[in-house]
């Protein structure tokens, strides 16, 4: 049921700390907090809205080694730390020296999330989307993942004391899948692609069986979303409470950047960083680029596509979020883009040779955009600009090609015979 | 060539920070800080001397969130933060309520090294023989490798700027092999075991081809053994700066457990923390366990095994260390235990189903051997307990047995049909 903004200027507990309500992104209509995702009167997607209280760097720098540092602007409890929990957060931002001088670049930082507890940027979203399913009294996390999605909601219902059942296409690496399993969840693979997961998640939702499940990026996906913005608050208090000029973001759902970009914006609201402009590249994989077409094209609607490429954490054909990138994109100046698989190999390979990051192919993405926009005069390279890997290359080792040299016998005449001297 | 203590306390460099010589550990012998391992002498291992400054808790708390926050107990310079490295650490120590309840302990928590950059403990070490390589103008890092060191020492070496080359047994698991690799130094296997791999590393040291070569862990090893120190410096602090009543470690080497107990010594000596009690417990693969043998049989020799468990990154048949750490945990009232191969496998699911972490397999064997101790009666439930995992379950797949529960096709009708409801 709709409410109005009086009352839910006045909520009646603290679960969710600084949030007072959920509020329709397209027509803005307010609904009281609660496990939903859709507005019932216009189906725009529900976001999260706050009344933040006064919040200063000293408070934030003094707080946990985690997000939870920034538990004053989300939509979580203020004694969140003491609560089981995965606590991810506050992944290196490594200064990429290496890497900017081979792209001809003045100022380059990596945000390398495969530092999160189960390696990949998934776990800041679901670590929201857990607070709230214990608030809603759910008992069972569940999710439609691409792979990394369904390894952080496995570890995190373990860790909290959650039941857990995620779904997956069928074919996914056997890294992701067997993550996924090993923390003693249920598993359930889906003949199909990531899009006909997600259908299936939304009627599993409205079945009897679906009852006390808290599907973290459907049912949930209000709370979950709000965790992407911990990237963008990490982001520039690392670069000493400063936003960076520019950011290349992978794009799957949309979600990420979306967050990022609110992150940033109300960083300035409250006076937190200066207000400067900044600007948001998405990128995409050629194989699964319906956002970078539509861009191209410049269309405002997103085409759905069937997914056909290795970086498998961003094939989502029908991207949620899509329209609201496009806008975020155009208004920050940025540009949507995208790089085949044979770049992304070699994207991988560059990252991991210049700055030893071992980046799962969606950190391919970001770094063989970052190339291709640079090479083409969009990224401007005298800009201090921010890369993101979001997961890691252990999941994706089938594009790791490389292998042992030689092999030899332990022998110093072995050694020079193999011309390794 | 040996000098005298006077000589040694007016280093000409601050190039090592507080360490001001390379001590014999047998005889006590003084050296130069340089790329020397043994004592001239009686060919004991040499260790870091330091005289340490004033170092309070609060100027640790406000450094960096990585191991050079304790860049005052290290032999490194004091700009180490500026200079080109993984900086690794600063790990989560997982508060683990649910394994305990299982184990029928009262407070227990996991440090959990997998965050770390490469996903494993060795980050640490070769973080400080980075630095010392760096001081000593070598252009090529090497090691002999049980697979994670490998991957560390290729990634900081990308890092840093350095020529890589690194020697792993053959055979090793595929992810450790293609992680060293990615990183665009060289991998060279050796037919045989560790043991074979680390005598073909000292006689290289010795030829020409070795010239201009950091051996992290043998001519560099002095300073590298340094990085275990800083688990016993986060354990502490986390723990809101005390020491822990029981600790739990793996015996590879047995360098990281005896640079534990060192770590905690520097923190009493230098009072930061209150000098209580602590027993070190020293874990092992029973395929693997020639420390284990020893305590058993009550020796203060090692008699060197052939390694033959899937535990691979303990598998070392004769540590050089292994007569300290019997000493450690003798004088400190702990024990060395082992388990077999199916007990890893299973603590390894334990830890995961219980608290979401995902370790290898030699977190399955200080699991297991928490487990086994405390079913013997040799730890104590009700003492405050820390667990060490010091790698990632993604490089150990193989012992994660676990996969789909079931595939099935997108519809409500086949999820029941499959029973998952």
């Amino acid at each position: 049921m709709a409410v109005t903004a009086t009352e839910t200027s006045t909520p009646t507990s603290r679960s969710f700390g600084p949030a007072v309500a959920l509020s329709c992104r397209e027509c803005g209509e307010r609904y009281e907090l609660g496990p939903r995702f859709a507005c019932e009167f216009c189906f725009g997607p529900l976001e999260v809205a706050y009344e933040f209280g006064a919040v200063d760097r000293a408070a934030i720098e003094s707080g946990p080694k985690n997000i939870w540092r920034y538990a004053a602007l989300l939509p979580v409890p203020e004694n969140v730390s003491d609560l089981p929990n995965m606590n991810p957060g506050l992944t290196p931002l490594v200064r990429a020296d290496r890497l900017a001088a081979e792209l001809g670049m003045r100022s380059l930082h990596v945000k390398d999330d495969s530092g999160n507890p189960t390696h990949s940027f998934k776990d800041r979203v679901v670590a929201m989307a857990v607070e709230a399913a214990r608030v809603f009294g759910f008992r069972t996390l569940s999710c439609s993942s691409t792979g990394n999605l369904a390894g952080a909601v496995g570890a995190a219902a373990a860790r909290a004391g959650f039941e857990s059942c995620v779904f997956i296409p069928a074919g996914l690496e056997e890294a992701k899948v067997r993550m996924a399993a090993v923390y003693g969840g249920k598993v359930v693979a889906i003949d199909g692609n990531y899009d006909d997961v997600n259908r299936f998640c939304s009627e599993l939702i409205g079945d009897p069986a679906g009852e006390g499940w808290g599907f973290v990026n459907v049912n949930l996906r209000p709370y979950y979303g709000e965790g992407s913005k911990t990237l963008a608050f990490e982001i520039a208090e690392q670069l000493g409470w400063r936003l960076p000029e520019q950011i290349v973001i992978p794009i799957a759902s949309g979600s990420q950047l979306t967050k990022i970009d609110k992150g940033f914006r109300e960083l300035v609201q409250l006076g937190l960083v200066e207000d400067r402009p900044y600007r948001i590249f998405g990128a995409q994989a050629t194989g699964c680029s319906p956002v970078a077409r539509a861009w191209e094209q410049g269309h405002d609607v997103i085409q759905p596509v069937k997914p056909d490429t290795i970086v498998k954490s961003l094939a989502i054909g029908n991207p949620a979020d899509g329209p609201y990138v496009l806008d975020i994109c155009r208004r920050t100046g940025g540009a949507v883009a995208h790089v085949d698989d044979a770049e992304v190999v070699e994207a991988v390979a560059l990252l991991a040779r210049t700055e030893g990051v071992f980046a799962e192919t969606a950190g391919g993405v970001t770094t063989g955009v970052l190339r291709k926009l640079l090479a083409d005069g969009v990224l401007d390279p005298a800009a201090e600009t921010v890369v993101l890997n979001t997961g890691d290359g252990l999941k994706t080792l089938n594009v790791a090609s490389a292998g042992v040299t030689a092999t030899i016998r332990p022998s110093l005449a072995a050694f020079h015979d193999a011309g390794l001297a």
